[in-house]
C-alpha cells in the first residue's frame, strides 16, 4: 500500500466530500497505521457535531428510526451523519450493500452520509474504532452524528457510551427484552422511544417504562435528568419532531448543569485509555510460554501478568 | 477487613465445603487483593475441570436447561457446579436470592454448587474475574462446570470462550434473534439446542440452523467440528440426554485433534494479557488533564495515549 495522503484527504472532508470522509473512516476500520497522523490533523475540527446514540433490540424499528431522525433533521437545515454499529459481525461487505439500501431517498442529499462500521475482531474492537470514526464526520462538518447500534448488550452500552444523548428505542409486546435489558437501559437511556405506537400495548409499555424511571437509580450523584418516554410509529413519522423535541431538551439541560462537559471530558479519557491500552498490548509479545506453564498448573495467571509486564515497565 | 486466610480457604474449599468456595468467589467478585494469593494456591488443582458455556437469547429456557444438565450429569455421578453470569447487572444482592431459588432440588445435593456472578462495572469486568471463579471450582473438585449467560451479546461471547464447549440455546419462532445473532453465534456455538421443541416451528428452526451452518465459514484454519443440533424440551428433560452425548463427543473430538489443549492455552494466554492490562490501566493514573486537551481539540487521542505511557513505559 501506498504512502496515504492525510493531509489532502481531510481537506478534502473538511470540504465536505463524501469520498474523502469516506476513505478517512476506512482507514480508522482498518486500523490503519496512519491512524495518529489523521487523528491529528482532524484534532483542530472536532468539538462541534452533537452525537446521538440509538440503541434497543432487534425489531423494534432502529433503521426506520434513524431515517425517520435524519428527515427531521435535515428539515431543520441540518448535515446529518449516520454510523451503523454492527459488534457481531466480522464483515463490512454486507455492511457496504445495506448502507446502499439504507440510504434511499438520501442518495442525492449530500447533506447526509450513511455509513455502518462492523467492528468486530479488530485489533482494540469498538473501544477506539467507532470513536475515530466519530471525529471524522465531527471534523468533515456534520451538524448531528447518530450512533445506532444492533442491541442492547454491553458492547452496545459502551458504543452509545459515546453519545452526548442516547435514546433507548422499544416495541410494544417485548416485555421479556424491557425485563431482560431493564438494568442496562435505564442506566443508559436519556430518551424512551416507544416505537410502533400504533400496535396493542404501547401505552402499556410506555406506563410500564414511566413506572421503572420512577423507581430512579439514577440519582447516584449530580443532578437528575428523568428520561422522558416518547411514543412513535417511524414508518409514518409520527412523533419523530418529539423525539427530536426530546434530544433538544437534553442538550439544554446537559448544558445547564455542566454535564455535556462532564461527558466529553469522559469520553475522551475513556477513549484515550483504550489506545494506550492497546499500545501496551502489543508490547507485551506473545504469552504462549506462560499461557502453557499457567495451563500446566505450575504458575498461576496474576504471577504470570506480572512476569509478562515486568519487562515492559518502569518500577 | 482483616486479613483473609487464604491457605485455610483453599483446604476447605478442596474438601468440598460450600462455604469456604462461596467465600473464595466472593473474594474473586470484590475484586480482593488477596486474588493474587488466591490464585498462587489454586493453581497446582486446576486443569482437571470441563467447561461447558450455555449461552442464548433471554426466553429460550437457559435456566432450565441448566438444571436439566445438572440432573443429567449428577446422575452420571459427577460433582456440577454453575456459574450464571450477568454481565448487565450491577448488583449481586438480587443473584444471591436468584440462587437459592435455583438451587430447588438440589439443594441438599453436596455435589451441587449454584452461583450466579454480577460482573458489571467490576474493575477489569468479565475478562478476568469469571476465569477466577472457574479456577476455584476447578480447584475445589468439580467435573463439570456449566457457564451459564443472560444473553448472546459481544460479553457473552468473551464468557463462553472460556469453555471447552459452547451450547448455543434457541426456541422456535425467535427468527428474529437467530438473525440478528447469527454472524455471532454459528462462531462460538460448538453444539446447538432447539428447545421447547414440542412447541410449533421446531423443526424449521432446526432446519434453519443446519442449512446455515451447511454454508460453513468455521473452516478458517485447523479441523472442522461441525455443531450438531440438537432438539430437547428442557422441562420433561427430553433430549438432554442426547445433549450429555454431543457434549461428550465434542470433548472426543477436541482431545483427538489437539483442540482442548489449544483453546485451554488461548484461554490462559486471554486471561494472562486481561490481568496485565488491567495492571498496566491501574498505573496509567488519572487522565483528566489529557482528556481535558483533547476535548478543546489541542491534542489527538494517540497522541495523549503516548503521553500517557510514556511516564509509565521502558523505551
Amino acid at each position: 500500500m501506498g504512502a496515504v495522503d492525510v493531509a489532502g484527504l481531510v481537506g478534502r472532508a473538511r470540504d465536505a466530500e463524501p469520498r474523502a470522509v469516506a476513505r478517512l473512516i476506512s482507514l480508522v476500520e482498518q486500523g490503519s497505521s496512519a491512524l495518529p497522523e489523521v487523528a491529528a490533523a482532524l484534532a483542530p475540527f472536532t468539538g462541534n457535531a452533537q452525537v446521538v446514540g440509538i440503541t434497543g433490540a432487534p425489531g423494534v424499528g432502529k433503521s426506520t428510526s434513524t431515517n425517520a431522525l435524519v428527515r427531521a433533521f435535515r428539515t431543520a437545515g441540518k448535515r446529518v451523519a449516520v454510523i451503523a454499529v454492527d459488534p457481531s459481525s466480522p464483515f463490512s461487505g454486507g455492511a457496504l450493500l445495506g448502507d446502499r439500501v439504507r440510504m434511499g431517498d438520501h442518495a442525492t442529499d449530500e447533506g447526509v452520509f450513511i455509513r455502518s462500521m462492523a467492528t468486530r475482531g479488530h485489533l482494540g474492537g469498538l473501544s477506539w474504532a467507532t470513536p475515530q470514526a466519530l471525529r471524522v464526520l465531527d471534523a468533515a462538518g456534520f451538524d448531528v452524528v447518530l450512533v445506532e447500534t444492533v442491541g442492547v448488550g454491553q458492547s452496545e452500552i459502551e458504543v452509545v457510551a459515546l453519545a452526548d444523548t442516547t435514546l433507548v428505542l422499544l416495541a410494544p409486546g417485548m416485555g421479556d427484552g424491557i425485563q431482560a435489558a431493564k438494568a442496562g437501559i435505564l442506566e443508559i437511556a436519556d430518551v424512551f422511544v416507544v416505537n410502533k405506537a400504533d400496535r396493542d400495548g404501547a401505552d402499556q409499555t410506555a406506563r410500564d417504562l414511566k413506572y421503572m424511571i420512577s423507581l430512579g437509580r439514577r440519582d447516584r450523584s449530580g443532578p437528575l435528568w428523568r428520561p422522558p418516554v416518547v411514543k412513535t410509529v417511524a414508518a409514518s413519522a409520527e412523533g419523530v419532531d418529539a423525539v427530536v423535541e426530546a434530544i433538544a431538551a437534553h442538550q439544554a439541560w446537559m448544558a445547564e448543569h455542566g454535564e455535556l462537559a462532564a461527558r466529553r471530558l469522559r469520553r475522551a479519557g475513556a477513549e484515550i485509555e483504550a489506545i494506550a491500552v492497546d499500545r501496551v498490548r502489543t508490547r507485551f509479545g506473545p504469552v504462549d510460554a506462560l499461557a502453557g506453564r499457567v495451563v500446566a498448573g505450575e504458575l498461576d495467571p496474576f504471577a504470570a501478568a506480572e512476569q509478562l509486564i515486568s519487562g515492559n515497565l518502569r518500577a
